[in-house]
């Protein structure tokens, strides 16, 4: 972390602020030139609030930390990419894994027979809300119990591995059998859900939050890893932005530059980015073609009855057709993990 | 809930929609003109995916709600004001209160020098974090039970009601003897906090989240107040944007509109919202104009040293001459309660 | 369009809001059902400021316009794809062109040699800035008449068609012999320079606004097609958004949505959007598996010396190893065009 | 500019990037501790692509601009506030002024009835639209000369000075009777046209662009300052973000972040911020209150008919209420200036 000092300050000035730094434990060292004096500090400096220091020392231009405040998922700490092994998946770099199904389990009956059709079109994962956060208090919000249950009948006849979204942390104890647990966009800086994930021993799908910086996802990754829990994949699905005619702004730059900054895998979900169903085929073609380890593909067996988020899922049909081309697509990327 | 119909849609297809529709249990009309048909629906539509519905059914062109999705917050339902009485305190339309303190609470003699110096100089309640949401898992979160217990040493010597935030729904217990629940911005949307601070008989503070409307803001006060728990006071706090000059844009706008369209007080929070100690005055100048109910301002007794947030925080002579300017200007407004 | 009146209000109301659309040269025809009454407008509606009409009459609830406001874009009205002709190269629906170039015109040798250099890797059009746009008046502005002269000589070695960007339509005796004109992100809503490149025979390259809706880049269109040019692309480069960790964030979605509302070709900027070199190829491969007609890619014969933009410019061995990779995707999406 | 290099870089690399600085006409010096080398540029590095150093450089980690790009607006070389005489009128500091009139001048009868109203009411300064830049080419764009004709006549009955709109530079021979330029959001980087007002010898309106920051807003005046035009007024008028309840979001932050950093007035417009006529006097309070120089406020005989932005005009007799409220608030401020 370093500080630019403001041009004039007296040499007492400078040595008070040295003085107060190492104070709190840090070393520091004071570089002087024509007009700049610089100021570094030297130490674990991820605790500290740059901005106060700035705003709270007079003799300050401004600040900058040098180095990452994130260990645990960084990169430079950490080179080789986490893979994710989910029974007999396995997640992150050189492998591609769809997950598909329907926003919530609505019937055993409903899960079981969306989970075969998307297992025979070549989804390896299994996805379905059990809870379900909803924006008015009057929605659907899930069978809760019920459908988790429902859930793993279905992991039971097919066989796909199963992920699906806790909503706090009280919760934790039902997700024993749970293959994937979802940390959901509006719970990313939920902190003490992540501790609690990040104890539990189980791979965590984390979304990124609808106005939150890829910079803030990683330090929300960070909580987990920092717990002990290194079964971490990231989902990028789209952010708010002033643009109404999708539901969200998928950005697609976050996989590159997340598969830079830190080791983990990136998926993409784009039927939340979109919130239209005529939208995921092409992004879902974009975000493999960006580098994405996976998609997240909303699939109903009858979307014009889903009871939520109908308008962005796929039907069965549609789902197997989309496959079909991305199977193309994953071979041409020279990724494996599909199977046929 | 109205659809409008593509143009040239057979009769038949017409037909079959209304019929789905009634068969969910609602009502429907239709009216026919040149070149438009419209659908409209009967009945409590709240819980119909507006979206959904027009993707899901291809002779539909767009759809709209006729009426808001909230009911218990809405003034047309409650024409009157709400007022939120917090022990002596009175926060509502006609009264204007000052929440001062620290960004956490960090000793119990700070605690106490603050309450003390921020009630001589005119604040009616006292903030302080004992459960701190940091973006980091390295920085410091707070002193947890501590730092309530310190909190209510602070009421008992000072008599002002207290308010502190909640991070999840397990800490409620600890909670029993604080005035005001705080639902703070990052978990504005988690809804099964807000269900549990509903069913729990104590003032909250909802405060708007980075990334969110307005009336997603409503809809999560309709949470708590369709739990029962109708005291509820709105903070808008700044909105996140393209601007980088302060942390956030605080959005004056939410005061006349909220105040429009509910029946709760509405209270900003200057401090989080720029993020600049030098911003405070201003915005809070500008928020009373606008017609704030209440003021939450950050103070420290030492902002140099403050363990959080210390950038933003003024000291107890800033907040000290900052309330002998407040006071006149509240005074301006005709409103009342600040004691002298 | 159509209006859906307030609850209850007296039928003399209704005739009185009647009569003023008829006065206004509207026809109108009303549908009333329980609880609803909504007045249809029928004519053309284009000019019709909506929020006004509902906001200046008391008895309106809120309007809707049932039609889009552009029609000579309109896919609806136009459903072939538009095909645009530059000297020998064709850009639309089922081709695919590579526009490569430096952000600004530095010399003849640079333009020439960087001309040569794409055109052997097989970029199909040339781009390079004569005027360039700068936040800083002390930035670098370009050559201006030299930069013009200087592009039509590399066009003269090469064979290249030449992209420039206009900055105001007092320059535009200076294009006559540009292939295409460029109006910039900035100049999006310049509506007297859309509306004399609409009255200029050559195609324009129009980029969408940093902050610009879709809908309002269409209506940009609108202005060129309207004055009888009909040879425009579009052009996605990155939104302005709360991300910081990239210039601008890529709207992939604007492809598919582009082509199903208008039948212009639309072409992405990846290197504006990103900023970063290093995020240039993966956004150009996810905007070909996303529908792009094209790819403007900014290329420069010594990016650590560039004037301007250097840090998003790849060099001349960058841009011929990215366009071996996507040569291979062009043609694996059935597209054609690149010149081998 | 100060650039801070990655660990471990060896010694000749280092000195072949100071070899490059140099090259380059700049002075540079090293300071070297544990861990970190920090390079200084000396010199006026305002011309300097900063991310392009960074991007170009494998060396540098990042680096960071010590001083303000600007100058001739910045209050560090600068520190008197700029007062801007309009005939009659003084804007700056100390002052308040309130320029009323309607978006756009319709008819001779129109703007002299609203002229001699709002100047009974208190406005000390007459707006009114010629060139009206329209999202849609169809909808009404203003009387052009006759416009400025009729708003030139108004001036004349009523001796308020006049600011109109200029939509490019070719209209500039047009506008020299007008008192004051105003240079509209969407021109805000309309860089050519902020050269050419720069020259003319007439104080300028200069608004902040949709989606332009604060930074951006001072290198745009700094534009016009730096062709010797000193005579410029800035205006807040909300910034686009993802909140839809309000046509823009205002960002009253503005105000005392401008007058802090450079030293010309700030005036706000809150009309076209909300978009909505019952926030025009909320947010024109909570301006005022903020420190603005002045208001500018749409006001129209007939809301009703205006034939653009009537939906957050205020008519005639709401205008006369809110000046009488306004007045009050002045005087509370310790401001002078409006006309009683």
């Amino acid at each position: 972390m370093i500080f630019v000092l403001k041009p004039g300050v007296p040499q007492e000035k400078i040595e008070q602020f040295q003085q107060k730094i190492e104070s709190n434990g840090f070393k520091s060292f004071l570089s002087t030139g024509a007009g700049h004096t610089v100021v570094c500090l030297i130490g674990n400096t991820a605790a500290i609030d740059l901005d106060a220091v700035v705003q709270n020392n007079d003799i300050v231009g401004y600040g900058k930390r040098v180095t990452e405040p994130y260990k645990a998922v960084n990169r430079n700490v950490h080179p080789e990419d986490t893979m994710v092994n989910v029974s007999t998946v396995t997640i992150g770099e050189g492998m591609f894994q769809v997950i598909a199904g329907p926003c919530s389990v609505e019937s055993e009956e409903q899960i079981i027979e969306i989970a075969g059709s998307v297992k025979a079109s070549g989804a390896t994962m299994l996805r379905g809300g059990a809870f379900k956060p909803r924006t008015s208090p009057y929605a659907f919000m899930g069978l809760h119990e019920n459908g988790l249950r429902f859930l793993l009948k279905a992991k039971k006849e097919t066989g796909l591995p199963v992920v699906t979204e806790i909503m706090n942390q009280t919760q934790l104890p039902l997700f024993e059998e749970i293959d994937v647990i979802q940390v959901g966009a509006r719970n990313m800086q939920n902190f003490d859900l992540l501790k609690e994930v990040g104890r539990f021993n189980k791979p965590v799908l984390l979304k990124r939050g609808l106005a939150n910086t890829l910079e803030e996802l990683l330090m929300s990754a960070e909580y987990i890893l920092s717990e002990g829990n290194s079964q971490v994949i990231l989902c990028e699905r789209g952010i708010r932005t002033f643009e109404t005619a999708t539901r969200n702004t998928l950005d697609l730059s976050a996989i590159p530059l997340l598969k830079k900054k830190c080791h983990l895998p990136v998926i993409v979900d784009p039927s939340h980015a979109a919130g239209l169903r005529a939208l995921v085929p092409p992004l879902a073609r974009a975000a493999i073609a960006a580098g994405a380890d996976g998609l997240m593909i909303e699939t109903h067996n009858n979307p014009a009855r889903a009871l939520c988020d109908g308008a962005q899922s796929l039907d069965l049909a549609q789902f197997s057709d989309l496959m079909a081309d991305l199977k193309r697509r994953i071979a041409f990327e020279g990724k494996q993990a599909i199977v046929v």
